[in-house]
């Protein structure tokens, strides 16, 4: 019998109780699946960084924690935790955020916006360019990123991307380090952050990077809030360095109702929903990762801790 | 020296005057390209419907008509047209239409005009379902809809797929003729109407087909305005049978400004932007077909007079 901790906000554990133990018997594993056991009797633990469960030193013979979230900011620098971490990579994340970042770009380079807005009986047609002729950057080539810069080279838009070490991607010009990061940025018209928040990335977008931008350009941001510069995002919109954001993610979430990007006519809010860790394909990884735990062999997706992420 | 005329709206004459010569060069022809010819000198005519020339019969010696657009069936039925008269196909009106389609499906997919208009600083995440859960039908799969199929399957969408004749293409389920229209329809969430208008597809869309579709479904039409009976759709949104309607194109272009659709609170109007023909990708096609005219070659893109397209 193996002794799995469900440590997430009490609300998940509806969505995922039947889909994990289902998984877990696809594996041929035994578990005893629950909310709350005695710390020392843990084997793995499923976990969400909300969760209660902050102090990992009770848990002495537990083999690894699983997250159930792509992001691991909130638990990768607890020092009381000594076992892997894996972050959460399933299909369904990576699925739901190609549809998204892909829907939001071609929101942008078609003019969607600027279409609803004119109903008025009035026959305007205005043609964008085509994707070949539209520079788009991403930034961020992890699964995610690089998920998403593949559609977004198969739309044959004009595309780079740049990622802390140095990747390649067919269809996609690659960047890498902090002299790439301005070419990677130079004259770019609608930029995507797909990448982890650690110190490095904190306040990535700062007002001198985003001036780097072709003018009028788009920032769309799936990745996490702290990656730019609120302030200096705010001020190149009001310049028209920026002409929109598209924004999912937040300092604080949720936003709060008086902060100045909710109803900002260039910034466009979504409430933390361009993707999301679906039950079914996130219970197939963690019962994976058990039966390897299990079975003695590496786990999938650790965390480097150094790099925190 | 070849003759070519130049049979469309002085507006299009500087738009192409200088790649169509480009494509004539590259392609090694010494061509004498004239808005204007004695009709018995013309070796080829580059033709847009809504040209002057109207009667082929003084075109003694041309070989072709070369068609500035994809659609011809205001050419087709002329019944003193007697010589070969060839479709546009070039790259650039294939990826317009790939990027149109598949962005407003996202749009659809994703429900981006219900995010757009929530911006009143309550934070209320809804999770689209993936697109695998997503049930899109295309009618028409030729050369635009076979391309947006492709895409579209890439995204992972339950894809399904119908044209008049038996087509197969990866990861699409695909039907024809009658019974094959039913089943294609039925149960669809989001429908694309890329099928050329024939005599067998106008007012395809009629209130018992729409009746097959999913509850709440959306229809997208950026092929031929009359593939859909009007006055069906407009109940079909009032009933809720259809939630919304999103139309390039119209019966009259440009819509009149008292048209129903304009303004109507489920219906997008765009002004036929899906896609045009791109001037440098469509002379370099026009070019390849007068070369293969001199060589004794096969044309490209022939239509079938029998089946008007």
């Amino acid at each position: 019998m193996i002794n799995v901790l469900f440590a997430a906000k009490p609300g998940s554990w509806d969505a995922y109780r039947e889909t994990l133990a289902a998984a877990f018997a696809a594996k041929g594993l035994t578990v005893d699946l629950r909310q709350d056991f005695p710390p020392e009797e843990v084997d793995y633990i499923v976990y969400a960084p909300n969760s209660s469960v902050q102090d990992f030193r009770p848990y002495i013979r537990a083999k690894a924690v699983l997250n159930l979230w792509a992001g691991v900011e909130n638990v990768v620098h607890n020092d009381t935790l000594a076992i892997p971490l894996c972050r959460m990579v399933e299909d369904g994340l990576t699925e739901g955020m190609v549809e998204w970042v892909t829907g939001h770009v071609l929101r942008h380079h078609l003019g969607i916006d600027a279409c609803l807005a004119q109903q008025d009986g009035q026959w305007r047609p205005v043609y964008p360019p085509l994707a070949r002729e539209r520079r788009v950057t991403m930034l961020g080539l992890g699964e995610l990123g690089s998920a998403c810069a593949r559609m977004l080279a198969a739309l044959k838009f004009d595309l780079s991307g740049w990622s802390r070490t140095e990747r390649s991607i067919d269809g996609v010009k690659t960047f890498s380090g902090d002299a790439g990061l301005r070419a990677a940025l130079t004259g770019a018209e609608i930029v995507v952050l797909l990448l982890p928040l650690t110190p490095a990335t904190e306040n990535l977008m700062t007002a001198e990077r985003l001036s780097w931008l072709a003018r009028g350009a788009v920032l769309i941001n799936p990745g996490r809030g702290a990656l730019i510069d609120d302030a200096a995002l705010l001020a190149a919109l009001e310049t028209g360095r920026l002409s929109h954001a598209t924004l999912d993610v937040f300092r604080t979430e949720p936003l709060p109702p008086d902060h100045p990007f909710w109803g900002h006519p260039k910034v466009t809010v979504t409430p933390h929903v361009a993707s999301e860790t679906r039950p079914v394909t996130a219970s197939m990884t963690i019962a994976e990762n058990v039966r390897r735990g299990e079975a003695g062999e590496p786990f999938l997706h650790v965390v480097n801790r150094t790099q925190a992420y």
